[in-house]
């Protein structure tokens, strides 16, 4: 009975975000989800990311957030529009919370919707919002076993940012074994590692970003 | 109509984490239910407190993890009774999910139950199992801000350890707004800090659950 609720829901999701899909194909806007645990980086890469891009496209920004705009009000700060989602309890975003927020952007003015979800490393991998590529971060203090112990992220994502690698030195943290334990869930992922602290390897992921940008331009 | 069946699912998790306290008191087993965002350090926590206090008292623990049995391995080569929960993809641990696991485990031959959540800093918060005291672990690479960001898992905690001190000279956390934020939401929360990996802090912890499994089995 429980599993049948839940299925519901997700179809319901399921047909929401196609929806938002087609109107971002119709409006020619490139959208990621961002996901991953608290505190991995998710803010932190979406400022790289405008700061490194916003001179070539035009950038909107989804904060997905239980309460507050912490996050919303970071990204602003960098001139970008950004819209903040309060989820009210919820543990991610959703198809419906995404289409609810976009009448606060005005999409003939977006290439590129930089959607950051509510942190953590289960739900959100099951609710699809429109996106062409969800792209998840694995910080290196959370351990080289998340892979193995949450593989549905790893699954769903086309991405993985391996981030905080400034910390390689002070924590237990097998790159080896990540990578080859995100690549035997999903052999198509697409990893890179960076520090948003350092900047370190960050043209990597933003060259990858670039690239998916511009194909889908010229489609 | 999401919102009534989201309750409903409550409700009826709270009717059987109340049956599983009753069975608990019956016993004499004190529970704690330890949650946290993924890889901030639970399964080290459980390690370590099973190391303190196994000569003093009966300890069990229940693993909820979505699949594997890894933390369910680490626990047991400590020589104590360790069952692991899978919960299949659900992203938390409910009351009938340890009510399902107890019949593994002699109760009348555990003084200390630790049950270790999957690994996620919002939905264990909403799931009562029947246990005595909830407690989190804030790691320090996830940043202060966590609290303001995440309340309910702060409000429903007794204990907030804070862990990875050893990394404090290496990352962005401001200890004092971590703990003002904490008890901005949860005034009654006792904080430790603590490192998991050099040992530093961890009698404070162990002195406060060893005092609390003590009247409880005085009361």
């Amino acid at each position: 009975m429980k599993v049948t609720v839940v299925r519901n829901i997700l179809d319901a999701n399921d047909r929401i975000a196609a929806e938002n899909r087609l109107l971002f194909d119709e409006k020619g806007v490139y959208v990621i989800n961002v996901m991953s645990s608290p505190g991995a980086g998710k803010t932190s890469l979406v400022e790289k990311t405008i700061t490194a891009l916003k001179d070539r496209w035009r950038i909107a920004v989804i904060e997905g957030d239980i309460q507050n705009t912490y996050d919303a009000d970071r990204v602003a700060a960098l001139g970008v529009c950004a819209v903040q989602i309060n989820t009210g309890g919820a543990c991610h975003i959703d198809g419906n919370m995404v289409r609810e927020a976009l009448p606060a952007l005005d999409l003939d003015r977006v290439d590129l919707l930089i959607t950051e979800n509510v942190g953590n490393l289960v739900c959100p991998a099951e609710f699809k919002i429109g996106e062409n590529a969800k792209v998840m971060i694995l910080s290196t203090p959370e351990g080289a076993d998340k892979p193995a112990k949450y593989p549905l992220m790893f699954q769903e994502s086309s991405v993985m940012v391996i981030n905080k690698i400034d910390l390689l030195p002070y924590v237990d943290f097998d790159l080896a074994k990540a990578r080859r334990d995100a690549l035997a869930v999903n052999p198509g992922l697409e990893i890179f590692e960076v520090s948003c602290k350092t900047g370190q390897g960050l043209e990597g992921w933003i060259g990858w970003l670039a690239g998916r940008v511009e194909a889908f331009r010229n489609r």
